[in-house]
Order: structure tokens, then C-alpha cells, then sequence
């Protein structure tokens, strides 16, 4: 098995490089059975790992006790015969998806028997951090093997038995398969991650995959490329044509269905005209499911304030991730001072506005920077499953690509294929230069 | 006219960001004329352009005297009559090329009436760092206004009048079509780098467009994304079977043909089985172009070292960019001690293999990891408008997207647009939940 407590990390970090070349020289048919012998060998030793994982949660129980461990985490670590069937099932659809290795997206002869294609490719070496959850462990095994990528795998040290064992399911898989078995390593320690993020050279990519503050440490301390999100500030605005039931639906959907997650929504912003109408209506619906409001001066003065859970919003309202039964409201004058609202506050993760106006959503959707732009749906579906890409390796905040949920298609690059018959330069330049023809060709 | 000499810089960062909205909200044809109208304005003032172009040669030629500037600075600095015309052309091909934002590359049904597309995006503010070329300057302005971003040009103070008279003929372009002024903004000062460097929330993306020390020192002071290569180390590898004079021109064109490029060869890997019939023969052709050449030992022994500009390589000369007249030479006995050798001391920016065997080619693509792997073409060929891409905004040696040479396409971003009805998701969720259809719909 391939952790740190057999050989030093930048040992292992050298040959996770060299077996990322010797993968991305593998066909698809080869990876493809290395995935379905992971998903055969996390059933065989479901009793181990169950095994492992209690001794996991009895120290756990001990931290917890000491206030060492929040109860969050604990949750998140336990496993039992159902979850595992969920892991079992994650990795065999991993299996199922299409190759994303070596699919074409342009091809253009640029002159006679010289052709350029650019053809989708690994990304090399990937390195995840993860907090408590095992489950992750064969998610990200299995999208990283199946893109053709070697993956490094830091679990929590709370999860260190059943990440074991579980990592020695997916290590004898790429025994049996013929992979290198490098190409997944599995490290514990707190300190490898300082080592991870100044690997740049040998790591190309880092999947921060726990709290904002994690995310945050990693993006603020690597050169290495960093995909996820630290914050998730997402926003719905009701426009003035808006639909005052379905908005007080779509509201409560996206702030109280599951607040803990990054895709639900934090600020509620109400167009002035609908205001009086709409906000006693929504305020009820959102006080009825224990929700706390914090309200600007033009919302404070149109919801009753005798609630207990009503005060104003402070500038900080803004800025503010609850991750919790919380919202704030504020009333605007109009979409462009919204979008300015969301675009100056927000996070960039996904906005939505509810109008019966198609032309008024199709300039929220220009003028508002964010991985997602929606119209009359909860922000709660902002998710590489529900999306339909398979699982999900996280969503990403950047504005550049991969951008919002990031499923397997997220874990290749590209490259550009040039065939030639000795094509030269030289022949292209001057007063008798040939010229190119640049006629897209078929894929 | 909007430079630091009228407004403090974090003011122009934030009307930058406020332009950038309202830039995004705008169509396809007005962006189209506005680059129209740049074209023409740069026509009607060409002789003030010149004028000012005058100017800056005369103080650069007094700094070159005293050292302070290079003799390239001063050559790339040089405007004439067709120059301009080179210019004017340049941004009337990119009003030319189809609009990068709207296009949809992903459209998928969820569920009934709750329908998922990827959309083409502006990225938002892109900030260029450029030097001496003023001819960058109409260049990026006209590809950022195409693809509805807003652009912070900081040229060198020793083209500052030059720039200064082209700026002015942007602005009156954008006055002209009713985009906002602040959606061009033109620095000078090497402070304001510094700025620019810590303005994340507010610069998108940092365009470095120059000397390989520039682009580095922007990688390493900034956590706003590069798009740039400090290095260009490109290799050719000529196999076993590889037709020799084929390669020979090849090596020629791809060293001689313009040193001082990223995309020229710095290493010439050759297989041992045909280094003996090889290398004398394109030692011999290097040498009459004057090419030193840096010979490892093998091929030092086949190499006659009598000639003058033979010597010894060093282990640093696998590491060196020359950007002159200088190979190193390296005999190796397969072709994975050739990928190895590409991936562990190349810079992922091209590499070409001679052959005449496909499947070996394949294998050499596939394990290479670089932006460009060639098959039988020079390496000069990476190159954004010999693929075909319009203007180019550089070359980027990164993993991740964009990649290669990178056009107006590399300036656009996706958002995820989701349409629906008033769907929530906690209908998706529970014992009676509904099932997603996720059925790819037209585009």
C-alpha cells in the first residue's frame, strides 16, 4: 500500500508523476475494468470496512466527548450497509460514463496534409484534501482512474482505519487491472498538505474537498491551480412580474431544504413594486419554518417586526454565509441595482431571479457573473448529480474553467494534435510563402 | 481619457468592474461596430500616431546610448506607415470572427418544463501587462471588447506617447458606440503592476505579454489566474524509423527559423539506432547555420568534435531556454526514455515526434503532456494565427483551460442557465421523489 508511512512524501510525489505517464498511455478499456474490479472489491470487504470505520467512530466519540470533534463530523464519517451500497453503486456508474479521454472538439486542415485537432486529455497528477467523509475516497478514486489521472488522496486522520481499508479495495484493483500503483496514494498526515501545495511541477491540480476555511488556506497558499469554492452566497431575486407563490415556494425551497449546503440561497432580494405584496407572504412561510429574518429598513418596515425572529440586517448581513435557518431581505428599486447588489456581494456560485419576463431574464442572465444564472428554479440545483454529470468532484467559484458543479468532464485538459508530412515554417513566410487554407474538417 | 493621471487606480478598478456589468448586458452588433470604429479612428490619426511614435524612438535611442533600454525594446517599439496598416487590419479581422459569447455547448432536459444549457460567457476584467510593442495595444483592446470584456492595458512608459495617441483613438471609438469609457483602461506606471497583482475580486485574469522574468514575477505575486508561459522549451524526438532528411528539415526550420521564439526547439532527442546515420548529417546542416550544438556523450562520440561549435552538454543545458543559435543533443534508447526525458525537463509548451509509424505516434501523444504534440510538423507551428485563430492573446504552458495558443475563444468563460417552472428540489428528495429525465435536448 502506498502512504506515507512507507516511503517520504516527495518520493511518492515523484512517482505519482511518473505514473501519471504511464496511465494517460493506457486505453480506455484498461481503466475502464480497473473501476468495476474497485466497485467488486469494496463488496467483498464490506464487513472489513464496516469494521474499520466503527473503531473510527468509537475514537470519534472519544473526541466529540472532549469537544476535540464537532458532531457534523462525526456524521459525516459514519458509515453503514446502505451507505456503502451508495459507494458501490457511485463507482460503477463512474464505470458507466463515457470515456472523456481522447474526444475531439475541432479539427481544421490548416494547409494539404497538415491537420490540427484538439482532442480532450488527462490533466496528470490531482491531489484532493478531504475532511472526515470515507465516501469521498473511491468517488474521487474512480472519476480520477477513469479520466486517466493519478490521484492524491489526504483524508482526516479521524477517518484514517476506514480510508485503509478502503484505499486497499481500490490499490488491489489496480494490482489486478495492471495500473501502477501509484497511480492512487493515500496520505494521512496534517503536515503532507503544507508538502502538497508546494508541489507545483508534480501536482497539477488541488480539489479542496471540506470547510470554507480549508478551501480558503489551500487557495491563499499554493501556485498550483486550486477548483472549489470557499463561500457559496447565493441570491433570488423577485422581479416585479414575478409570480408571488411560486417565488414564496422557490424561496423556502432554497433556504430551508438543507441550509448547511453551499447551493442554498443566503440574500432574498424584492423588487420595490411587488414588496407590500409579496414579503408579509414569503416572511410568513419562512417564520413557519423557523426561519430568522434580517431585514433592511424598506423590508423591516413592511413585515411586521413584532416577530422575535425579525431584526434589521447589518452590513455584515450581506457578506454572510448562515449556512443556517437565516436570511437576510432587501428591497430594491430595480434589476439593475439587484444585479449590482449580487454581482458586488455575491460569491459567483448561482443567482437566480423569478419573473414571468423572458426578456427581463435574459438580461439578468448577461449582466450576472456566475456559475449559475437560473429563472424560476431553486439555487438548491446547482449539483453535478442533478446537472446529470455523474458525481461530482466539487463545484468551482472561479470565473475561469471548470466552472459551477464539475463532474468527470472537469478532470481533462486538452492538447493539440498537429500531423504533418515534414511540414516546415520557413515555407509559410516570405515573398513566395504558401498560404493556409484553416478548413474545418471532419472530427 | 481614463489614466492614472486623472483618477487614483483603485477608483479605475471599481468603475472597471461596474463597466464590466454593464458591457455584458450589451449585444453582439453594437461590441461589432465599436471594433469597427476602432479600425477607423487608428486610420484617420495615423500621422499623430506616428508623430508620437517619433517621440518615443528619440528618448528610447538616448536610454539605448546609456544602456538603460536593449536594441530588440527599441525594434519592437518601431511603428511605420505598414505597421499601422498591419494594426488597422488586424482589428478590422477580429470585428470579422463570429461572436464568442452565446454560444451553447451543453443543453439538457432535467425533468419536464426544466431545461440546462452552457452558455459562452465574458470572463469580466482581464488586465495585459505588456512591453515596448504598442501594437498589443489595439490588438487586445479590439479581442476584449469582442468578447464583451473589459480590459486594463498597462504598457511600458517607453511607448508611453505612442500608447497614449492609440488609446485616444479607442476611447473615441467607444464614445462613438455608446460603450462605457471605463471599459478600456490604460496604466502606465510599473506601481501600478503591483495594484493590478493584489486586485483580485476585481481582475478576473492577468495577461502577461512579455520577457519570460515579467511573466514569472506575475505568477508568483498574484492569486488572480496567469494566462502566459514563462518558458519555452520545446524538444524533437526522432524515432527509429524516421525518414532522415525529413528530420533533418525539420530540426532546421524549428531551430533556425526564428531562435528567439517560444515555439523553437531547445532539445534534439535521438533514438540510438539511428544516431549514427542521423546526427552527422543534421550536425553537419545545423553548423552551416551556425547552430552551436550541446552534445550529450553519446552522441559527442558520433558527432565529429573538431568543429568549433561543439562542446560538451551540461545537465543544466536539458533546463536552458538559448532563444539563439544553440541545441542540445541527446541520444536515447527508446521512446519512453524520450516522453520521460519531454515530460520531467520540458515546459508543456510543444513537442514533436518524426516518425513514420502512426502507432508509435499515438503512444508518443498520448504520454507526452504538453499544450502541442506533433507528429512530422515543425514545433513552430504552435501559434495562434497559423491555427487559425484570428489574433492571438498568447500562448499558455498551463494545465488547465485555455491551453495552446489561445484566441478570442480563450476569452470567454460558461455560465449554466437553468430554466424552470418554479421547480424545487425537495420534490427530487424522499420516498415519493421525483425522477430527473436528464435527456439532451437541442442547442
Amino acid at each position: 500500500m502506498t502512504t506515507t508511512q512507507e516511503q517520504p512524501i516527495n518520493e511518492l510525489l515523484l512517482a505519482a508523476k511518473k505514473a501519471s505517464t504511464m496511465l494517460s498511455g493506457l486505453h480506455a478499456e484498461q481503466r475502464h475494468s480497473t473501476i468495476e474490479s474497485m466497485a467488486t472489491m469494496i463488496e467483498q470487504r464490506t464487513d472489513e470496512i464496516l469494521n474499520a470505520n466503527r473503531e473510527d467512530l468509537d475514537r470519534a466519540a472519544q473526541l466529540l466527548e472532549k469537544g476535540e470533534l464537532s458532531k457534523s463530523m462525526l456524521d459525516r464519517l459514519n458509515l453503514d450497509n446502505f451507505k456503502i451500497r451508495g459507494i458501490i453503486d457511485g463507482v460503477r456508474q463512474v464505470a458507466g460514463l463515457p470515456d472523456p479521454v481522447g474526444s475531439i472538439s475541432l479539427a481544421r486542415e490548416l494547409d494539404d496534409g497538415l491537420k490540427l485537432y484538439r482532442v480532450s486529455s488527462p490533466i496528470g497528477v490531482i491531489a484532493v484534501v478531504f475532511e472526515s467523509r470515507p465516501d469521498v475516497l473511491p468517488q474521487i478514486a474512480s472519476l480520477a482512474i477513469r479520466s486517466s489521472n493519478v490521484a492524491i488522496l489526504k483524508g482526516g486522520k479521524e477517518a484514517r482505519r476506514t480510508n485503509t481499508v478502503l484505499f486497499g479495495c481500490l490499490q488491489e484493483a489496480l494490482g489486478e487491472t495492471g495500473l501502477p500503483p501509484q497511480s492512487l496514494i493515500l496520505l494521512h498526515g496534517r503536515e503532507d498538505i503544507e508538502t502538497l501545495l508546494k508541489a507545483d511541477g508534480l501536482v497539477d491540480l488541488i480539489i479542496p474537498r471540506g470547510s470554507n476555511d480549508l478551501v480558503r488556506y489551500i487557495q491563499d497558499n499554493t501556485r498550483i491551480p486550486v477548483l472549489g469554492h470557499a463561500d457559496g452566497l447565493c441570491h433570488m431575486y423577485v422581479h416585479e412580474d414575478a409570480d408571488i407563490e411560486m417565488a414564496t415556494r422557490l424561496v423556502v425551497d432554497a433556504k430551508v431544504q438543507y441550509p448547511a449546503a453551499c447551493n442554498s440561497i443566503e440574500t432574498l432580494l424584492v423588487d420595490a413594486t411587488i414588496a407590500g405584496a409579496f414579503l408579509p407572504l414569503v416572511a410568513d412561510a419562512l417564520c413557519r419554518k423557523n426561519v430568522d429574518l434580517r431585514l433592511d429598513q424598506r423590508s423591516f418596515e413592511i413585515i411586521s417586526p413584532s416577530q422575535s425572529s425579525v431584526r434589521h440586517a447589518e452590513i455584515a448581513d450581506w457578506t454572510t454565509e448562515y449556512s443556517d435557518l437565516v436570511i437576510s431581505v432587501k428591497v430594491v428599486d430595480s434589476i439593475v441595482q439587484a444585479i449590482d447588489h449580487i454581482n458586488q456581494f455575491g460569491s459567483h456560485h448561482t443567482d437566480c431571479i423569478v419573473t414571468a419576463d423572458a426578456d427581463v431574464y435574459e438580461s439578468f442572465f448577461r449582466s450576472v457573473n456566475s456559475a449559475g444564472v437560473y429563472w424560476n428554479a431553486s439555487t438548491r440545483f446547482a449539483d453535478g448529480y442533478r446537472y446529470g454529470f455523474g458525481a461530482e468532484v466539487g463545484i468551482s467559484t472561479g470565473k475561469l474553467h471548470p466552472r459551477g458543479p464539475v463532474g468527470l468532464e472537469g478532470l481533462v485538459t486538452y492538447k493539440y494534435k498537429l500531423v504533418g508530412k515534414g511540414h516546415v515554417v520557413s515555407d509559410y513566410l516570405g515573398p513566395s510563402a504558401k498560404r493556409f487554407s484553416h478548413r474545418d474538417i471532419d472530427m
